[in-house]
């Protein structure tokens, strides 16, 4: 039976990768789309979900979330994404739009009424889990497991210390990681084995679908940056770890141990803090990749581009 | 015609001569108590709040709160407040619970349904009211006013820096200060001036109504606190100061300035900045109350004793 | 017998008044002064040392100290005492230098060796006395007092939440706050208390003696930023409280308790922080001025400038 | 010519292999041994710091340093290193002591007289030096470089986030790197991967040198803490590694990057922040050693100890 899931991102062509893949997967059943402001604002992001589903095929519903962090001024990744966020002539403006309930009350009333626990899958701040969290707890023991893309065990992007969605909304991820919930991380020490080298890029080329041509556009579009700042052979591709985690963990490996974010202010805000030699003793709330099968993450995502239009 | 107030309290022995007071004016339209965790658990609040109303005959329903801090470990006043948070024996256990909406649902629906604007008065940690924000910000512009016990301009009570209101929930606090709302703030450099003397008590015991002297004996419950740690002369009459501005704003003076809360690590946790010179420019959001006339407190306090049973 | 005495300044206006003040009280022992950045850099604030000496005629050897905190960048206070420190044309450029020995040096050598415990006047950053302290250790229980300017209980002057002083270097102050050695502090709550206003000017510029226009001369220079930031009467004398006390202990009062320094980044850096309610049950390491008499505080700078040329 | 070199250390099982490597080393002239609180006290890391030396024949003087962090309270890693700080039967107490001068005027004054740059190695908290730099800025173009073990680009061992001998002191640390000197670091994620696993240790234990034996057993003593804790297959050669990279660089790689310690209460205290990316474009103050070749630098330890008694 598919594994019941939640997408809860900022589109963003990571996102929107991830959010191909995750259709591709029949072990998957996307039961919603959540918004959130992030790598671009709420609107752009809120949009970009309904182009992205509405390209593919996808009846998936979106359900607008939270346009701020709980605390954190805003920040703004255009120029990694592009001023839309998405920069994908392909993909038309949308004929539908987000659904009129919120994404907290959507995240509440899902995992409640849900006939089995359901994972989420956070690619952006998780600002609106936080507060669905804080909002009605009793939603806790209904989450199967948070799978995130954020952090990182050693550089961040967003500052020298801080991955960009740990920056974006630190308290809320803390909120999150020290909820009792089961979390999977992908941080920045395991996205960047995940580079979408002109190799890999021509492989996926070469398929025959619409989609191939499209999506390696997309990830194209930001490739230069990473050639750039990180002196990579191509685009990380951060968030669609999760989907592939969920596909198959075994592409990853892990290690258990506790984490937290550091929320206060100076030069480690928004790092994630690692006990990975159980120092101080706190219980283990993460599996966290350590490491990435690139290849076998690549023919993943060839296998799902095929199954795409 | 009355002021419309929502109270968002914790029960408590000062919340309850608020909840007395407030009853007790005319000019204050209570469309609903909420409860919050703070001075002891929310189980406990919540309770208490409803036997406070229940005694004085007043049917304003209870909206039962958030129970726990956004990011905050819990803490407990009950060597101030006694273990229930309110050791008063003439109150007797409530008939009625609380309503089955929640605080954050009933704060949205009403701010965004009453005919005119609503002050909210916060006495404790201001959790609800910060979640209510993030959730849904539409609420903002019909906030007439966020009148709050909390923080100091100068010394601390719940550590060196900080007020316990403050250092409870300081993430929740910052986003209700930083949400552009108008904040009118009572902090311990205030409410340390308003002492249930002997002398003043004697006056209040002096009244032949019954609720003086149950209001008397819950006030000289933690009197011995103040006397050993404060060395004052009696206890401080904190959370009232909130309903007695509304009542009569002349009581105090005031500077209007911009407020903020500390949320990093350290000695300074929870406590509040205050820009009273306008070092840093930053916009006026608060008018902190300087200066309170004990005596003319003391007798509105009387006033409205004796307006109830 | 006078009280031996060393004076760590930042000349800088009102360091100049508390010289004069020192040089004028026979109950004091000048045994050297030093000085540090500060006000402004450590040039200006050693040439100005020099040249209020030189005209007070005073011998009072002067040692040059730090030029940087330990770890703040540098601040500048030109805005407040004119570019060079102290603009008084009066006082021409200095005939002698400062000493070949250093600041620190002169501390530890003076401390080591004189007769009796001496008394340190801090009215700076205090890095020269960290630094001496972290240095040599065996100078404490040589140290007789640290009497500082610095702090406040309420509000900052330089950050909403810090005064000067130790917003330059709180790492410093927080090394002599937890040495153990017995401090004495005159925050911005007690010195903004003694202000130059008018009146008290013009009965100080009735003194027949030509340091009396002087040093009003030099007051006056900063007045109008008083007046115009804290809405003041004239400017803060915050400096000269210091000598005062040395003096006249009989002009201030005080409460005993523990104060440390925040050294965390965000909005509280540099702000002191007082447990005067004992809340943490730390042990009391400073005499704290909590009220100034300024009638007297103005009768006895009236007659120091009076027993001067 | 012999590369000039004091080391600053807190002997401690690995300071005294890379003094014995050091002692081995004829391309480099040790000017003196300082010593520094850290692992154990100063006065045993003292007494450690000669009977190494004197065991060894060494003659090179040792200068007691100070005893404290320039703020941190004070830690102790005797569950690693023994009571003593080297429980090493074989190393009989010192005849002689350390010289009447301290650390910190024998680097101002070696720093200054030295007819070349000497270079800093730094095997403990770096209080010492930056007590030295503060004190003598003028010694910053006479320092060549800082060599120093301690951060981490990944995990802390001390705390989570935090290197121990960057969590002692990461006031003095962050001195040091922002001093403007030329820092080379080995830190936590490169000295890892130096282990003295039981195939290496077997080859040391095969040399025919009393040292080989009494060196091994040193590094025995702590190897169950390694096992235990991390998992390793022995224990980790920190220390080490900076004279391993003296005599032989090519047995690291390293990246050269802005690094800065975070020096603020909470949960990243103490930890290196690293700016890979420069995306805050700082200067580079480090070169980091990235990886170790783990075989090459047991080739290195085992010719060291050859040459030794």
């Amino acid at each position: 039976m598919a594994r019941p899931i939640i997408i809860d991102c900022d589109p963003g062509i990571d996102d929107a990768v991830s959010l191909a893949m995750a259709v591709a997967s029949p072990s998957l059943d996307i039961l919603g789309v959540t918004t959130t402001f992030g790598n671009v604002g709420i609107n752009n992001t809120t949009n970009n979900a309904l182009r992205v589903l509405e390209w593919l095929g996808s009846s998936v519903p979106v359900f607008r979330g939270t346009d701020r962090a709980l605390l954190s001024p805003a920040f703004d990744a255009s120029a990694y994404h592009g001023a839309s966020g998405l920069e994908a002539p392909a993909l038309e403006q949308p004929t539908r739009r987000a659904e009129t309930t919120g994404a907290i009350p959507f995240l509440i009333d899902t995992l409640l009424k849900h006939s089995e626990p359901v994972t989420i899958v956070a690619l952006g701040p998780m600002t609106n889990l936080a507060l669905a969290i804080r909002l009605a707890p009793e939603i806790l023991p209904r989450i199967a497991e948070v799978v995130f893309m954020g952090g990182s065990t050693d550089f961040g992007n967003d500052s020298p210390a801080a991955e960009f969605n740990m920056f974006c909304d630190p308290h809320a991820a803390q909120i999150v990681l020290s909820s009792g919930v089961r979390c999977t991380m992908f941080g920045l020490n395991t996205t960047h084995q995940v580079i979408a080298s002109p190799t890999e890029m021509a492989r996926v080329r070469a398929l025959p679908n619409q989609s191939a041509a499209v999506f390696a556009d997309m990830i194209g579009f930001y490739e230069a940056v990473y050639v750039k700042t990180n002196g990579f052979d191509g685009a990380a591709l951060h968030d669609p770890c999760t989907i592939a985690y969920l596909v198959d963990p075994t592409i990853f490996t892990f290690r258990n141990m506790h984490v937290a974010v550091d929320t206060n202010a100076g030069i480690s805000f928004g790092r994630t803090v690692h006990d990975i030699w159980g120092v101080r003793g706190l219980a283990h709330n993460t599996q966290v990749a350590m490491h990435a099968d690139s290849a076998r993450f690549f023919d993943l995502l060839r296998a799902c581009l095929s199954r795409l239009r």
